[in-house]
Parts: structure tokens; C-alpha cells; sequence
């Protein structure tokens, strides 16, 4: 809740006629006025993510951040946008965690092989990892992956059975 | 003991007199000239951070790193740096943990706001996590929140409640 | 094995003859021209490292990556990139760890004392945490040392003693 940052209007169907598209559009510039408040960079120019197709972040923390040419993603567990509940299948849960992933830093205009930096923590490493390997393989299609640290911890949220942490370089534009 | 860096000439209240001050202003040089051998840039231009008001790092590791635009902090407990011992009380003890933090970003110039990467290592997800939150809402006053990972491990130093390890934008001067 | 990006042209020895040389020229050639194609930047300028003299990375991960001034290092395991298995006394399995790091590190020009960030898994930290420190004091000489982050997790990669995830800070040739 308290991160929603006035993307609401985004998500919105199209307006049906004039006068309603109007009073959207000052929505939207209100909307976009207020997310510009706050949701500004920091003094030092680090711009907070929070990407329409994404997941919600809710409580002290934000999907990702933009800093200089590097766009740092928190922790994605396999929440389906759509629903915001975790995906049954534990593999098609591991797939939902890296879409998520990827929804944040495409909206940078990052793809996947643009990833520098991937830390893997699962529940069950025996069993998670081979499904780890066989989701990444499908999502990058071919060689190279990054980088990648995997450890089995002893608890994630909602008890789940992997969380992905994830940096990726994406220069900005000049 | 291996990482004091010559930095104890800082932190002493001023001379008496014109003689001392001379005498203090000479092993103030030395002081600076030897810290600028122990901890001097790094081949590639990484300086080791070790300001005033931190605690000290003892064994081999340093507190932070400043390379580029970026500042490495090494993970945080909440040690009381008045007295190099972990505060008691939970709640207090994870909020010196961000104090501490933010005493090394700040001499870099950087907020808690400019901070784009938190893992946060617990000994207990359930009973530690909302203490974290609360702390968070209350040190970063309103959001955006940086990205996180939040995770339970088997063990922390000291058998620990909390580590805190993060990174912070802030650009160089130029 | 879907790693292996061609490089096995070059830890070949030198050809015997004239006609030979010509062929192994079209053989690096072309090699060099399929890893330019295999292990090429990423659309944002990821660079993929697969350094002579490393281990071999098998699976969905690659040792390393360049992006901007800073070098990615995958989770490292004390593995004997000469017999690809690992070391069998502690101690020289920890240091191997460091090495293996140091190999991918000094590919792109970085040495030990530009590392930013270490974060080290071990799955005992009564027990390898000493070793650690003994291991990099030895490595490093003298501080400072990097920022460092040690936790103990429930279980490695083949339910190893330690695994260490490492970045390093070395500017791009302008």
C-alpha cells in the first residue's frame, strides 16, 4: 500500500469517449505529477522502479532502482501479477519469479542477457536447482547465462522455495 | 586491530596550546601520510572508507569501499560503535545495524535514499521481519523504499539477530 | 558443456610447421569468430568472461561478466580447474576458492585489492570463518581488505565448505 506510487491510471482501459478521455488525461497528469513527487530520485539520482505489468510492492520496500548505468532488482519470489498469490507449480513458480524479473528491467530496456549478477536462494537446493537450470535455459535460449551464486537457506517469505535477486547494465541514454 | 588506518589523530579534541597544536599538527601529517600508504587507492581506484563514528572493522575485512560512483558497505550488526559491543534490545540493535550504515554512506555523501541494494541476512524471518519494516519506515520517514532481499540463514556472527550488507549511488564529484 | 565458447583453440600449443600454422589460423579464426558470435556483448555491452586457466562453468551460469567498470564474478567453490574437482583439505579448498576468483578477476586487469564486495556462504562458521580470515591474510599481504559479508546457509553445491561471490571495480580502457 504504501508503495503504490500513483501508477493506477496507467493500467486503466481506454476512455470511451471525449469528454471521459479528457478528464482521464488530467487524471493521468495528476497521477503523473504525484508519482513525480513521490516517487522522485533521491539527491544522488536514484530513480525508484515500479513498472505497470509488475508485481506490487508492498511494505518498506520497491521493485527495483535505477542508478547510473545499472538497474538493481530486489528479491522476486513467483508472484503472478494477474492474481498477486504465488504460482502452484513449484517450476512454473521459478518461471513466474524470472518473468518478474525481466518485466522490471525490460521496462529499463534491459533484456535477460543484460543480466550481470544473479543470486539464487532456495529452500531445497537438490531440488530446486535442476528446474532452476531448466527455466533459464528456456527463458535465455542459448549461452551466455550470468554469472550466478546459488545457496540453500533455511527460510524465505510465505516459506517459498526460491527468491531471486538480480543486477543487470543497461547504460542510460545520453 | 590490522584495519585501524590511521585515523585515531582525527578524532582527538583540539590542542591547548600553539606548541601542542604544531606537535598534533605534525603527527596529523604523519598520521595522513601513513594512511595514505595503508589506505591508499587501490591499483584501479578503490579507496577503503573507515569515517569517524563507525565502528571498527577488526580482522580482515573493511567497513566499506568507494569505487566510482558506487559505495560497497560491508554487512552491518547493530554494534554500538561507543562501545563495540551488539545493543540488547532486538529492536534497538537492528536500528543501530542502519545506523551504523548510514554513518559509512553519509561520509560519501550519500543518504539513505541513495541506497539501491539491501540483503538482509536474519536469524529468524517471522519474529525479525516486521522489526525490520518498522525500523525502515521509521529511518527512511516515507517511500520509496530501496529494493531488498530478505532471508533466513542458519548462523550470523555472534549468533546474531541481523547483517546487514548494502550498496549506495552516489556520482563522484567531477 | 553449454558453456564451452570456443576457446579451446587458444590453450593449444603451437603448431609444428608452416602449413599447419596457416591451418590453425583458419581453426582460431574461425573459433574466434563463433565465440564472437557465442560469447558476444550482450545488446547493452555485457561482456561474458570464460578466462584461460579458470574453471569451466557447466550448466546455466558463466564465471563472470564485465559491465562498465565493474567486474561480476559467479559464486566460486575451491574447484582445481586442472583436475575440475574439489580440493580436498579445507584450507586449501578456501584458498583455491580466493584463487579461482583472482584468475577471472585478473582477466579484465582487476587484482585483489579492487574487489568491492565479498559475500561468503560457508556451511560452518565456527570453523571456516578462521580460516577465511587466515586465507586472505595471506592472499592480500596486508589491508585494507574488501567490504565482506559471511554467513553460514544450510547447504552449498555439493554440500561444500564454502562458496564466494565477489565484484571488483577496474575502469574501462578510454
Amino acid at each position: 500500500q504504501e508503495c503504490g506510487q500513483g501508477t493506477v491510471a496507467v493500467r486503466r482501459p481506454a476512455a470511451f469517449c471525449m469528454r471521459r478521455l479528457v478528464c482521464y488525461s488530467l487524471v493521468a497528469t495528476v497521477a503523473a505529477m504525484s508519482m513525480g513527487i513521490a516517487a522522485a530520485q533521491s539527491p544522488n539520482g536514484v530513480r525508484t522502479l515500479d513498472p505497470p505489468g509488475a508485481i506490487k510492492a508492498e511494505g518498506t520496500w520497491s521493485l527495483g532502482a535505477r542508478a547510473g548505468d545499472f538497474v538493481f532488482v530486489a528479491g522476486m519470489q513467483g508472484v503472478d501479477p494477474a492474481t498477486n498469490k504465488l504460482v502452484p507449480d513449484p517450476e512454473a513458480r521459478i518461471r513466474q519469479a524470472f518473468l518478474n524479473i525481466r518485466t522490471i528491467a525490460q521496462s529499463e530496456g534491459a533484456s535477460l542477457q543484460d543480466c550481470v549478477r544473479l543470486t539464487v536462494y532456495v529452500s531445497d537446493l537438490k531440488r530446486v536447482a535442476p528446474l532452476v537450470d531448466k527455466v533459464q535455459a528456456e527463458l535465455w535460449g542459448k549461452p551466455p547465462f550470468p554469472p550466478r551464486t546459488m545457496v540453500e537457506v533455511r527460510r524465505l517469505f510465505d516459506d517459498d522455495l526460491i527468491e531471486i535477486d538480480s543486477v543487470f547494465y543497461v547504460p542510460q541514454k545520453k
